[in-house]
């Protein structure tokens, strides 16, 4: 069977994924572009393909109705599948498979590595040690402080975990959430009431709403750090920008963007700390994530267990 | 009473302290240059002064010969006391404390900073987004990490806690514990044993001996992190010059030097992330430590509870 590649990353950090697959008896076609394919070159990609290990390309119904009826399965390596056509796989009898658990321990690292980035200050210290200034400055820290969770699915959690480790107190704002789904050092909040609080925001929502406009800003302690691993969407970029320019925020990290690849004007802003959707890149998320694409693939081609 | 004070941050973030000094009805006399106190600045802040707040001055015999008999009490702000002439104190009835407790989650929390700096690489994929340059990189991650203990006290066995919650494994070396002493996911580890499987090394012995010279640079794994938040001496400068050079290591993180202030060869090395002995300043730390020196100095001139 042939089994195209959709992530420029895939196998990078570790040839294993391939290895499973070729020791199925597969035939590989990499992507050729070293970058996420159009839809024109996902068609191309998929031409007489069984299999797609696929990233985020765009995989809507023409690409679908191209690929059939040879494409028998869409493995993403990843959560998201708002890059596929449900519809347009069921009605070609395309069976899709996402791995749910692969990202969540990564993702709550990174949130962690981007809150003591700004909790800690780090950076600005040692850039002043090598300009020749002995300066010590005295950082937040999370020791003590409240951290809002907008969401608290599956990398909520863990990142609270996390979060509680340094010591930190927990407030939860989701919808969706029943209080009694809370343990004893989690207090639930509405969204005003936790943004007034919080020294940390962290953001773990689904959804397409914006979360943060200018009136969430406004609410928001002086100094209060933003992090952004979900989704672009949630935040409105130009309150963001204002909130910026008003020097009221401690520091923001973004690593889900409105449009990627980003080029936008935060790119020229100070106190953003930007990283290209890039939470999941530890080598070894990147291969349990890849891994278990290739069983989810394999099994729906008929060539591996259930 | 008349209390000097010694570090020039102190009640910088709350004036707690402060207070305290002045509800015991003390009167207080500030550090008048904003920096560590050389010997004749000491000599000259101790004249008629009953009890020292105290930072990293030398507290010498002359400079403790010279506040006698009026100086009573020294209280340091932190653990470390070497900077104190304990015999010349003792021969003029002066009594020192410390507050060994106070440093250990600030300095585990930025220890945990800088591994995470290094393990998930923000700040250069910061970088280049902002230069235009979208691009992914898989990082190490701390997720599955060998991770040395080089000393296992107070601070270690804190910092291998928050180490543990992102899934790393704990090696020990410590010459003073027993293997008894450790629990399940901690494993004792002969130094070079230790050396060979680590991918990152935090040291946390006290003494004054290097730990790590030229021998030991040369069994560490490519691209291993190396964290000092202990002591400067613990590490030869010359051979991690020599490993930094020859790009051996993946990150070292340096908040306690050889001099300090430092401005050494090390400021001119990429891949060197250095702090100012900051690892405790927080404010809720400093606030911690403060209070706590405060009460120490209090009971020591009979003016608190004991």
């Amino acid at each position: 069977m042939l089994v195209a590649i959709g992530p420029s990353s895939f196998a990078q950090a570790d040839e294993t994924p391939l290895e499973m697959l070729r020791a199925a008896g597969c035939e590989i076609r990499p992507n050729p572009f070293g970058r996420r394919l159009t839809e024109d070159e996902i068609i191309e990609q998929l031409k007489d393909v069984d299999g797609l290990v696929a990233g985020l390309e765009p995989l809507n119904a023409k690409v679908i109705g191209a690929a059939a009826p040879k494409l028998k399965a869409i493995a993403r390596v990843g959560i998201g599948v708002a890059n596929v056509d449900f519809d347009a796989a069921a009605a070609h009898d395309v069976k899709v498979s996402n791995t749910p658990e692969g990202p969540t321990r990564a993702v709550a690292e990174m949130t962690l590595a981007a809150a003591l980035h700004f909790a800690r200050k780090l950076v600005p210290m040692n850039a002043a040690i090598h300009a020749g200034d002995w300066k010590k400055v005295i950082s937040p820290g999370l020791d003590g402080a409240n951290v809002l969770f907008v969401g608290y699915g599956r990398i909520g959690r863990r990142t609270a975990g996390l979060f509680r480790a340094f010591g930190a107190k927990i407030l939860v704002h989701d919808p969706f959430l029943e209080s009694a789904d809370l343990v004893e050092c989690e207090t639930r909040v509405d969204l005003d009431e936790g943004l007034r609080q919080a020294d940390v925001i962290s953001l773990h929502a689904s959804g397409e709403d914006p979360v943060l406009a200018d009136d969430q800003f406004a609410v928001m302690k002086e100094g209060a750090i933003l992090l952004n691993s979900a989704r672009g969407e949630l935040i409105v970029e130009q309150a963001l920008i204002r909130a910026l320019d008003a020097q009221k925020l401690g520091g923001v990290w973004i690593d889900a963007f409105w449009q990627e690849p980003y080029s936008g004007p935060l790119a020229g802003k100070v106190g953003v700390l930007m990283t290209p959707h890039a939470s999941t890149y530890t080598s070894r998320c990147r291969l349990d994530m890849e891994s278990q694409a290739v069983d989810n693939l394999l099994r729906d081609l008929g060539l591996g267990a259930s």
